[in-house]
């Protein structure tokens, strides 16, 4: 018996030529990977056809010799594909998203998103969770008694249709590619590339649906990238590639020396993003928020100049309708909507509340510095944050009133409040901010939050 | 209660302060590695501390990177230690070893082993299996009835005391950290690096317990080498790292052009060393047993000089003392000692023997050259060797009465003879021997056997 219609498919089938070996050995020399063997790579990441050996050698060949702007355009769209890319394109209007590269008391998306929603951008927005120092927006919006971040596609779809926007965690499907090399590059110290992080970033955004995207992009030291060149490079690289993949995209250099706002955590950032959403937040939150809106607002081509887009900004602000906007999310997605009425009520306390006043050695003078890096651990003893990936975390946890670098200092000063489930967690982390805040008898220099504009 | 023992005991630990991480950083970031940092992965390769993924790093970033010779020593040392160390220091005598890069038909080690052991050399050799084109020591001895290469480490050292040589298999005890590495880069594409080579060879080598080496580095169409600068850079290597892992080291550069002798397989090439233990050895098998012989007398400081040296290998191989060596030798590893005196009584006959012959197009000239690599190819068809790690291989299949370059050939004259289970096997074989045997109007260009001599 013959098998025509076997020996036919087989004629026909693209099965990879190439072992992984192969692929391998291009990049270990150096040479180009073609869009079809970088798809090849990552279809054997997210089949398992490359063994995790096979794909740390050849992110240690990457990171070593490097990808070209082409190769990092290819890896990236081979990531976004190596799962379910949402369709937004039923949903009217351009959808933009923002992305930050994480900070301490960045709260900023749980502002910006309502407020741009509610001058008319809908944002679908896939966020994280906090890892280190550094908080996630999944966790701060998990405070709210009842939210949930796990929507699936369709009802997060309907979501930014019907409310305007939509905030939830990134599941199994989207982007499998990316979660099995991220979880590689952190055990094979192979994170800190260029091409390798914008890959990352860009495949889970590029799969939300998005139109447009806005970049925060934070340096100092609690940021991610501690100097201004290398966060310069990032973003440049980010807003390079993004366009490469057909998205208008544009960038923020936002400083991250000292906690973004009074608060660090979780419950106690969504009580500030409450006050920010009623007019009454502080100036450099709401001098970032203000920025990237206005970025987003000029993605989407909503009013014709910039003088009327914080005209509009300015009015959904003071009118409520971005508070209404937040309620109608939160209750959206499961949460308590008294929250915007009454954070205090709606978020569940601390068992254990400290002061932390301001030592004998400050002086008569100002404070010098509040050390992000420094609050941001104390958040995470405080068991706010995590240490590693899949901890726990307390909705009630967090470091709140903290004290702004410029602001005269006397002994006895409350510097900020901790709050935690236990005396020594708070002791802890009462060194933790002690040691982070610095005085001194002269005003420092004022450090401008928005360092450039990329785009 | 207090538990003074206890922080004493931490307090004195030398537990690792370096993470898998923190070492994959420094080779990538091209930091030479110390003593204990080598000592470190290489301990984490073998407890299984550093997972998949972080040795597939390392690996390339080594690839990558380059090891310097001190890296290279403390790699290998720390490889050679990964498990038991044979301790043969109650044998009496300067125990020598010699380690081939791999040929087609070098059946080298089972003439030379007893010859020398004959000379009094003592051989303690731990050997491999074929893989690919190149045959494997073990796997010819196994084609001898009843054969045993998997002897205790206490009856290895018995052995070589009482018969003078013993040749077994790599035991899951002897350097397991290079099988897991040697594994791995087989899969990464990171084998072809000459510092992971070296450091492979000589922490098998060096856990016999051996108290000199000398190595065998071929090059050409049939060698792991194709190119000599390539055989004499590797050779240098292994000579400078071993010695300097305290070891007196030659090393011989020889051509792999065609088959060593006129067999390529595993009974076929037992038969053919008790010919050349008799004595009737072709030309160039003898001359590079000869050749790597005196090298090992030499290390042993055997004789004063190196015509004693020659006369005394003659004279215990026109004796049959050095046949009755392995005569003894065969029987004390389970072997049928028949063998010795009539080898195609004793050695397991092929079903299928096909005789190929010089076709018309071969006119009335010479073989210009056998293709080693072609022969090695054809004596895995047949059932000789293996494609895959594990395979099964037939003592009774292979290649005999290779013709050799240079031999005036007529059409219709024997080229070689084959040796299998089914006809199948034969027919693919001879056309791979056709493809390899090539003729020319003129006697070809004699190659030097022996290219140099590094030491």
């Amino acid at each position: 018996m013959s098998h025509p219609a076997r020996s036919s498919a087989s004629a026909r089938s693209g099965s990879p030529t190439l072992t992984p070996q192969d692929l391998i050995r291009c990049k270990r020399d150096g040479e180009r990977l073609t869009n079809d063997q970088m798809a090849e790579f990552v279809e054997g990441v997210t089949s398992g056809r490359f063994s995790e050996g096979q794909i740390a050698a050849m992110l240690m060949a990457m990171y070593l010799k490097g990808l070209s702007m082409e190769e990092t355009c290819s890896l990236t769209h081979a990531m976004l594909h190596s799962g379910d890319v949402l369709d937004l394109s039923t949903v009217p209007g351009c959808k933009v998203d923002k992305h930050s590269t994480g900070g301490v008391g960045d709260k900023i998306s749980l502002i910006l998103a309502p407020w741009v929603a509610a001058a008319g951008v809908p944002v679908p927005m896939i966020s994280g969770r906090g890892l280190g120092h550094t908080g996630g927006t999944l966790d701060k919006l998990e405070a709210i008694p009842g939210f949930r971040t796990d929507l699936s596609a369709e009802r997060f779809r309907k979501q930014v249709e019907s409310v305007g926007l939509a905030i939830i965690g990134q599941s199994e499907r989207l982007a499998p590619a990316d979660r099995i090399l991220y979880a590689l590059r952190d055990a094979t110290a192979t994170v800190e590339n260029l091409s390798l992080i914008c890959a990352s970033i860009l495949s889970k955004k590029l799969a939300e649906g998005i139109d447009a995207l806005v970049l925060d992009v934070k340096f100092g030291r609690g940021a991610f990238m501690k100097e201004m060149p290398a966060a310069r490079q990032l973003a440049q690289a980010l807003v390079d590639i993004s366009r490469g993949m057909g998205k208008p995209t544009s960038a923020l250099l936002t400083a991250m020396e000292e906690p973004l706002g009074h608060t660090a955590g979780n419950g106690v950032e969504v009580a500030e993003t409450v006050a920010c959403l009623r007019g009454e937040g502080p100036a450099d939150v709401m001098e970032v928020t203000r920025a990237l809106a206005l970025e987003m607002l000029r993605m989407a081509e909503i009013e014709s100049d910039d003088a009327g887009r914080l005209a509009l900004l300015e009015q959904v602000l003071g009118s409520g309708a971005a508070l209404e906007r937040f309620q109608r999310f939160v209750v959206a997605q499961g949460g308590d909507g008294s929250v915007a009425d009454h954070p205090e009520k709606a978020l569940p306390p601390a068992r254990v509340c400290l002061e932390v006043r301001a030592p004998q050695s400050a002086g008569a003078g100002f404070v010098h510095g509040v050390d992000a890096l420094a609050i941001g651990r104390a958040a995470v003893v405080l068991g706010a944050g995590r240490k590693r990936n899949g901890d726990a975390v307390d909705p009630a946890a967090g470091v709140s009133s903290i004290i702004k670098a410029g602001t005269p200092v006397r002994p006895g000063d409350l510097l900020c409040r901790l709050h935690a489930s236990n005396e020594a967690a708070a002791e802890a982390a009462r060194d933790l901010c002690l040691e982070g805040i610095v005085f001194s008898d002269v005003i420092p220099a004022k450090i401008p939050l928005i360092a450039e504009r990329i785009g």
